[in-house]
């Protein structure tokens, strides 16, 4: 397309990269910067190369952090006997909006998928046994996917024999849906955990 | 949130000022960028950028262009006699992509609605007029809303007693799409305009 200034070409190429952003999108994008206002375009350019000038992973959990040990382990506050073992980085900020977690975390930085070439020993599985001493309980709190529970199983079976209680997150209902959009094995499980009133 | 960096926490938040990027999706991009090779964020910041430093509008017909003037006004391949109006530069590309046009273009800058304050006088309406020595044809490609229609019987006014010829896109069922999801007015608008098989 010859009648597209080629810098708004690239700015559309370079939003289209982006998971999630068809051409629509990138498209009307790139004509939302072009009308803005300089100083937006200037702060998303500024925010992108601080992200990847100034984030990297804490050495102890590896969540992302700006200083190291991230702001989580530094902290005096948090239970040191719990440690919740999720996927990723992204999954403690969710797990953080709920407020109902004071412990410590562990990112795993994925899960075991041997069809995906994933074993064991590419995840922080050995750093994880390593920060054991003194926990009294750990969570796995992992996708509730098949790769997500195999590694919960192959978890239990290390973590177990040191006497470490190991739990993790109920299966059941997510609140404010309703009942026919929850599929069935969902369901099949709320039932066999359904609880007293 | 304290735990989340503060240069992540800027990024998600210059994300999410973008038109239809929600807190989620702003997050989810953000963690993209953290996860992705250096240059693909250096890329989007550069391109960003460049769209706000090299990109001006053609001092002609009002299109976006890197050199003045547009590529659509110095290309002489381009049928002199008919320009098509429309709202803005970016529905030039929707046109172009069509394939179906030749012409040139003259972009207004938006529609005449006196509840945004917009009059005639903030449109580049002056400048068309300017334009039309010569012309045999005006497309009046606004968008289909009131205040595109309002403003497509304005220009009419004006320009029809010049003895040049003014025409619009059809109304119809668009292509490709199911009856049940054409609203009534479009659907009528089909009816009356229905053409013989």
């Amino acid at each position: 397309m010859d009648s597209i200034p080629q810098a708004l070409q690239q700015l559309i190429g370079a939003f289209s990269r982006l998971p999630g952003i068809g051409r629509k999108t990138a498209t009307r994008l790139a004509f939302h910067i072009l009308k803005a206002d300089r100083t937006e375009a200037e702060q998303l350019a500024r925010a992108l190369m601080r992200v990847k000038t100034e984030i990297r992973q804490c050495s102890i959990c590896f969540n992302i952090t700006e200083s190291d040990p991230c702001a989580i382990c530094r902290d005096p506050n948090r239970d040191r006997s719990m440690i919740c073992v999720v996927e990723d980085a992204q999954n403690i900020l969710l797990i953080e909006r709920t407020n109902e977690y004071r412990g410590l975390y562990h990112v795993l930085g994925g899960v075991i998928s041997p069809l995906d070439g994933v074993g064991p020993e590419d995840l922080h599985i050995k750093e994880l046994l390593e920060r054991l001493q003194g926990v009294k309980e750990v969570i796995l709190a992992l996708n509730p996917s098949t790769e997500g529970e195999a590694t919960a199983i192959y978890l239990a079976r290390l973590i177990k024999p040191m006497g470490i209680k190991i739990t993790r997150l109920a299966r059941g209902v997510p609140l404010g849906s309703s009942l026919e959009f929850v599929d069935e094995l969902t369901l099949g499980k709320a039932l066999q955990s359904r609880s007293e009133l």
